[in-house]
């Protein structure tokens, strides 16, 4: 895994207490209305075990200490402040991925609110554990931009937790980051702090949704980041999905649609109508033309581009038509006697079912076209969607994707 | 069942081989292309039986033959040329739908496509019992238009089923129409024929969707009719879907929410975050907010407003993932020998929970604000969805949903 140089205008402190301090470049066009600043080191030293951010398989201390398997571990910045159930139930998610995937974990998070959520959700020796084992490092962040609030605050709020992940793919303290907050705000944050890959106007959210082939995933972008989109736009998420597709998903010539209410290339709304010309004398991907509302689960496109009102709607709406089909089903299956002897036969099929239905199951999406990774989750996050989002940040990383991505901006400004 | 007056440029002709001949008023401003108009009488004899247009119970001799049952179906006048299976599938659907309904249908078709397609499907039998028994009347029609082609083609081909169907309905010889043909045409040609309710700039496309509640459906729109809006037209759209709400689905004050992207309402495009105030001053609905995508299947909204682009995607979206869904159920559930067992106690319940998820069960769409009943149906229209958007037809009919629609026009100009 390729590290980057720290930047030269961000460093760290590590604080008398043994705890960093990150120094956030602030943008001095906007007043930073972060009262916390410089005040919210994180004052208790209870978790924290080891000096941090050593990167991994740096010193030879650490190769000692947790072996080979733990050096192919990889970094991943987590916004612990982000969503619904933030802080708590991000810490729960982190906990078990560790267990779970090779990945270690900088957590950013407000200290105060961290130390409450640990107490409620008695978390205490699991946490331990993990800092024991250097699976999971603390660091301490300002005040939080709220779900409701404008993107921009992540100028003002220069240290939310949001901000400092962001700061920390940046400076190569970790490979990709993760957040179920304010996507708004991570989309900021991401062209502010990181910056967007050349030739890419706005960035877009990439979501697998699964498709009639258990095998098979389709890339759905834009699911959120731009509600209001230009033909160009559609044009550059077509490029960045084909691209993702190729490189991370494996699919040797992605099969690119664009979401539309006709197959006909006369039917759509303005933006289609423009785009679709666009798409079309394009040779540098497989545009096969329009796809329906029905056609995105077919298994017949590889990647569907949408401006990010629609293609918002639609991932909520499919993540809820999940869940009412699984109370149909457990409303209709048992009823009767017949019902009842065959629901119990089939127990333990059914759980399969409801875990390829679940959302959290699929639960996270990639911040395409700035230039880093960035995992979105969803603002109702649950522990098993954040081990998901963390599934595929590291999947991300460890398939290099940025490098791919940056040769795309080559092949754009060409 | 109010019948209205036959308009005075309308006239029907009974050709010399008992067909009668609608004289379709054709727009003096726009050329008439359709080369078919005078030639394409229903030459052939074979299939009818009774001179056409009598109204239901209008004549004596028509209450001693049908008997008082007969007496309360009411005339639908069906698009027979209108989506990708028609004419066949189409008339298939109708002839199920005569043994099911209290209604007679007006069926319009190209008559040789219609003899094609009768022969191909064998209908020859059934499609004669129907005939006999004064059930089904056909009226021949010229050029149809084509899904892919320009709704303003109605304009030009004057004798396309979509206008001989909605003239059917303007001179009342029915009480509503169904076509699954271009929705976009179906609209032009409603327009046209019907005219807007006074207010209503925009007609818009409303479907029932299904909600977890078996028992509570949640009326869409405008789910194509419109693929770009502006916020009075869905201010208008949230009208319409009051009073139909009211009207025919029976609740007492639905609860309108907003398709956006957030709860917050500073959430969302443009559209939206400029339709919200719209509808929050308005006192003449129930505005319970935004509703994102997971919301629009809760049953928390009675009524759910948006662009056409947005609903469009989403209808089409919902039907395919209850059909992908089954195919998950038909891949997971018999894994196993246990769940070999479990799913062969199990076959009727899951036929009843794929009726409940099949989409052909709920194929039909109101067009809302013109001055008269139109049903689309979608192109894909098999027998099954035929059947269901007539029975949709029947019930607004059957409602006197227009007087209601009306007071609206009332109320909105007021």
């Amino acid at each position: 895994m390729s590290q980057k140089e720290p930047d030269s205008q961000i460093g760290y402190l590590h604080s008398e207490d043994t705890y960093p301090e990150l120094i956030i470049e602030c943008d001095s066009r906007s007043l930073c209305t972060d009262e916390a600043v410089g005040k919210d080191l994180w004052k208790k030293a209870k978790y924290q075990k080891r000096p941090s951010f050593n990167l991994v398989g740096e010193t030879e201390d650490e190769q000692r200490t947790y072996g080979k398997s733990d050096i192919d571990r990889i970094w991943v910045a987590v916004d612990g402040m982000g969503g619904d159930y933030a802080p708590g139930t991000i810490l729960e998610g982190c906990l078990r991925a560790v267990e779970l995937l090779p990945l270690k974990i900088r957590f950013v998070a407000e200290p105060e609110l961290f130390d409450l959520a640990v107490q409620e959700l008695r978390l205490e020796d699991k946490l331990q554990r993990a800092l024991s084992n250097g699976l999971i490092e603390l660091i301490p962040s300002g005040i939080s931009i709220a779900m409701s609030e404008e993107p921009t605050m992540v100028r003002r709020k220069c240290r939310a937790s949001i901000n400092i992940a962001m700061d920390l793919v940046r400076i190569g303290r970790a490979t990709s980051m993760y957040s179920a907050g304010n996507s708004g705000a991570v989309m900021a944050s991401a062209i502010f702090r990181l910056g967007r890959l050349v030739g890419i106007d706005r960035p877009a959210i990439g979501a697998l949704f699964p498709t009639k082939d258990p095998n098979q995933q389709v890339l759905v972008l834009d699911v959120g980041a731009n509600t209001d989109c230009k033909p160009s736009y559609l044009h550059q998420f077509a490029l960045l999905g084909n691209i993702y597709s190729q490189y991370v998903l494996q699919v040797e010539q992605p099969r690119i649609g664009l979401i539309n209410i006709g197959e006909e290339d006369c039917k759509g709304n303005e933006l289609c109508l423009k785009t679709y010309p666009l798409l079309m004398a394009e040779n540098r991907f497989n545009f096969v033309g329009n796809c329906e509302g029905r056609d995105v689960l077919s298994g017949n496109f590889d990647v569907v581009i949408c401006d990010g009102f629609t293609g918002n709607v639609m991932l909520k709406f499919l993540e809820s038509v999940g869940s009412v089909l699984l109370e149909v089903l457990r409303a209709e299956l048992p009823r009767g006697r017949r019902g009842k002897v065959g629901s119990a036969f089939l127990q333990r099929n059914l759980v399969r079912i409801k875990k390829r239905l679940d959302h959290a199951e699929h639960g996270g999406a990639l911040l395409l076209g700035i230039n880093g990774i960035s995992v979105i989750g969803h603002g109702s996050s649950k522990a098993l969607s954040v081990v998901s989002a963390l599934r595929l940040a590291y999947s991300a990383a460890h398939h290099n994707v940025m490098s791919d991505l940056k040769k795309l901006s080559t092949a754009i400004v060409n």
